[in-house]
């Protein structure tokens, strides 16, 4: 099927109407995130990058977007008892301080391994902090509790058209500022961020390539793609916090029709990544941040002739939310 | 004698005029930095905060502006021998890449002392790197040797009428990033950030003040505004490699006149101050560079009756090459 018959309205859970929908929704609350260059990462790369850097966004991640869409849409009545959501971090922050602006309140359930500074993050936004175990079963179950308890509304972390769409005002940014854009390399987790950058910019110029940047210790989303069905892990390892979750019933058929390739790294090379952006860059991107920079170094994209005219390709710095101790433990390992 | 008097053409070794020229000599070659800001910050701080991000600019500092002004006013004969400057790292970078852009060789002497990154940032940019004693006698008469030998043309790092143009550049951009802007914290050195953007900006608006931050290990600045002359000292100490150097005969007049207070700040709030440009900015500075937001954190600047109505507060984060393990160190002191 062609890209543009793909991208007919109500294939999927958003298209560009709910897109630019978003964007009007949202435009007063989020930060216009600028883009970066360096002409040294452009001579190690042997191509033009072009940074957004979505770690400057409020909440220091790129999650504002689809949950400030999510929490304003909701009807006054829906809005009223709150929201509930849980998450590693990022998405947790985001949904708080969306609620807060709303003016509800946000009961976040937070694993117990989440990243200090996230849940610091959380709770400076107002969010009221409730802990599970690290398994998504706990999640899950303890977030349901406090859905029946509170009468709250359930905000997805990817797995939500509203979320998508949100995300994808990335998109409808970066293409107004830098038009040249052929490739786009997206960090992938549960879909959510890829699935609404892909939807906008193939709606905007089909022969635009999406390629996901995704951690060899969590690689369901290239294994998915390979099998062509949803595939989960028993377990994840990798540096990356916020590229552990799998992809939902939502994201997957996007990721699988609109995705072009799905680029598998090492958490070394996630690690060398995230050095030059604070060497070279000057940006602090957290992990999950670092890794589409990874990904245009690696040889798996270098070496891959269906690439090599990939000639102005942006890289969505995803966040910036890093305990210090981490990062630098991580530098000398 | 009234602002507008003071910035009568010819009063200094630079003005709005010669400023604007430096803009347009150098507009295809410099980056046009963002302008960040942060709820969280201005929350903390009182005021609304805009961090005009030079650390962002190409070869990481502010420095680049003046070098590419000076560089390229030079007549083709003048510069056929290549240019000369001692530093300790952020002009010397950016008198190595102007050069190269220019097509000329570029001789920097360097002290030994200077951190490993400012070095490696020459080198890449093809400077050929000559070692001196970290003393300003040695750097200078080092200087002097490469000057007789190669018979290449001097570059200040800041007492210099282009330098002092090409740095002013910054208030051109920032005042149309954010025309509200009411106050500029910016750090000094030997003066030639400073005089360069107290020009523009109070040639502009002329009730814009103008606030030096520095840091007390070498607060010269401070000391020679307290005694109406130039005060040197017999040595410094702050972690804050980029605010060693005194003022000079060409900076010191416009920073005695136009420069309102400065601040003087403790190392450990420059650590706090870089400390929260990674974690909450997302910003990768250098000590210097986060000088301006510990200043405007001071109790020296938030209990001074005078700078009560500073309301929207623009920071220059004046560069960001630091060695990732200097810092580490810093913030476990």
């Amino acid at each position: 099927m062609e890209v543009k018959d793909q991208l007919q309205s109500g294939n999927y859970a958003a298209d560009i109407s709910s897109i630019k929908e978003a964007q009007v929704r949202i435009n007063s609350f989020i930060q216009k995130t600028p883009v970066l260059s360096s002409e040294t990462l452009n001579s190690i790369a042997g191509r033009r990058l072009f940074f957004k850097c979505e770690c400057f966004q409020k909440g220091g991640a790129f999650k504002f977007r689809g949950a400030c869409n999510a929490i304003f849409s909701l009807g006054d009545d829906q809005a009223a008892k709150g929201v509930v959501t849980h998450s590693s971090g990022n998405h947790a922050a985001a949904v708080s301080l969306a609620a807060k602006l709303r003016g509800i309140p946000a009961y976040i359930v937070i694993p117990k391994n989440a990243p200090n500074c996230k849940v610091e993050n959380v709770r400076r936004y107002g969010g009221k902090v409730i802990w599970s175990e690290a398994t998504m079963q706990s999640r899950e179950s303890i977030a349901k509790m406090v859905l029946q308890e509170t009468g709250a509304v359930l905000v997805h972390p990817f797995n939500d058209g509203r979320i998508i769409s949100g995300q994808g005002t990335i998109s409808l940014e970066l293409l107004e500022q830098i038009p040249q854009i052929d490739t786009l390399i997206v960090p992938i987790s549960g879909g959510g961020l890829i699935s609404g950058v892909a939807l906008a910019a193939k709606s905007i110029n089909p022969s635009i390539r999406v390629l996901a940047a995704e951690p060899r210790g969590a690689n369901d989303a290239a294994q998915s793609k390979a099998a062509g069905k949803i595939v989960t892990l028993p377990e994840t390892n990798t540096i990356a916090d916020g590229l552990r979750a799998f992809l939902g019933d939502l994201t997957w058929p996007i990721v699988r029709d609109l995705v072009d390739d799905v680029i598998t790294v090492e958490d070394k090379e996630i690690i060398g990544a995230m050095k030059m952006c604070y060497e070279i860059l000057k940006v602090a991107v957290e992990p999950s941040g670092a890794i589409g920079l990874a990904a245009v170094l690696s040889d798996t994209f270098l070496k891959n002739p269906a690439w090599k005219d990939c000639n102005n390709i942006a890289i969505i710095l995803s966040g910036g939310n890093v305990d210090l101790g981490v990062l630098w433990e991580s530098f000398n390992k």
